[in-house]
């Protein structure tokens, strides 16, 4: 073990193994405990997309949510309770810390970007030292696996919730030249009469599991059905004139 | 050689070498030739950044800008200039790719975000097999590096060229709940004034080299010159109240 209290945020991209960075491999290597969030009953994924680097004695510390869509986001039971684990995790992880144990969170595309590891770092960084180790985002995977062009020079580009209301998104939309929606989910419907509106529907490109050998993608106006996982995203690409 | 014509975008990161994915590496290791943009005169950024993975006996073709900031950017002549260049280049790779040789283009960041290599994939991608490597964005080393929460849940998160008009930079600030100012050179008292306005002053870090040694990171606010060079980037942080 190394003897030496460090909290580790490390990104591991967005689900190929092989856009893992060296010193995301060095971290897994060196760490004493390795966290990972998963829903109860399921394998984490940035675990599994780390899995090969892992060490056999590492001790592994699973950070399982206790609610998952059952309850409302905005209810104030959903954020109690949240908090709650949260509050629950950073004392595991600052139990171990204080046990002089380094301890790598693992953490799907980059760890600082819409991720779970985020509420650990508020709540520990003051306190521990601390590292974060940059990652290939989610939304970097899909418009690299579509060969996309999706901002340059002066373009804006905007990343944009699924769960925001639709006419909120569809001013956005139309006020950015790119973009990237993200947690689609039972927002596919509303999204996509967003994107039509802002008259961006030619442009926007479904994608779910965009670095994967399972990846699905589309045009958005070819996808029919309303069916969409939650780690769906609408890419919709900048560039149109350029030199 | 490979015998096989490929054009390979690749994602070499923000900076730290070790920041590079194990895919862009085996890239490097395989490709026939290993293709950088910089201006005349200087080295590749990308280039130093991958310089260890690149095989000694590699074919490297150096594509350099014939212009810089002598030409402002909205005059005609800037475009033609720079689109016979790009023309040109698409043309030195397509010879490659006419040889049955596979191309290595090295981007630092991300290969499809604000990069040149677009430039060559919009030419090419059509008529040659063609992949890109994504990499860890130059905003994402910033935010790693100073450890700021950038983007979370709900938020809307935009990135802006600093090169935009000071009213346009501030509604747009003012209407996102994170932000990354990006080109910054000239632009830097525009955009100090136009964060400003928006209110964001308080929250707002300047980086220049985010994941490198010599990296320079402070408060806006306490940035009191009006120095700063074209890549550095201004982060306005949208962690605000969470569970």
């Amino acid at each position: 073990m190394s003897d030496t209290a460090r909290l580790i945020g490390v990104g591991v991209g967005p689900g190929d193994p092989e856009l893992l960075t060296l010193k995301a491999i060095r971290a897994l290597r060196d760490a004493d405990v390795v966290a990972h969030f998963a829903k109860a009953g399921r394998v984490s994924r940035a675990r599994a997309i780390a899995a090969e680097h892992i060490r056999l004695n590492a001790i592994e510390l699973p950070l399982l949510y206790p609610v998952t869509t059952e309850i409302p986001k905005s209810a104030p039971a959903y954020c109690n309770k949240i908090a709650a684990f949260y509050d629950d995790c950073a004392a595991a992880v600052a139990a171990h810390l204080d046990g002089r144990r380094s301890v790598a969170v693992l953490c799907e595309g980059d760890p600082l970007f819409y991720g779970s590891y985020m509420h650990l770092h508020v709540r520990l960084a003051a306190r521990y030292q601390t590292e974060v180790i940059a990652g290939v985002t989610g939304i970097s995977g899909c418009w690299s696996a579509i060969g996309a062009p999706i901002a340059q020079g002066n373009d804006v580009f905007t990343v944009l919730p699924g769960t925001l209301a639709e006419d909120e998104l569809a001013r956005r939309l139309a006020d950015a030249d790119a973009a990237a929606v993200m947690k689609l989910g039972r927002n596919l419907p509303k999204v996509r009469r967003a994107i039509e509106r802002a008259g961006r529907l030619s442009r926007a490109m479904y994608v779910e599991r965009g670095t994967m050998a399972d990846a699905v993608v589309m045009r958005l106006a070819d996808k029919t059905d309303d069916c969409a996982p939650y780690f769906a995203t609408v890419l919709v690409a900048g560039w149109e004139h350029r030199p």
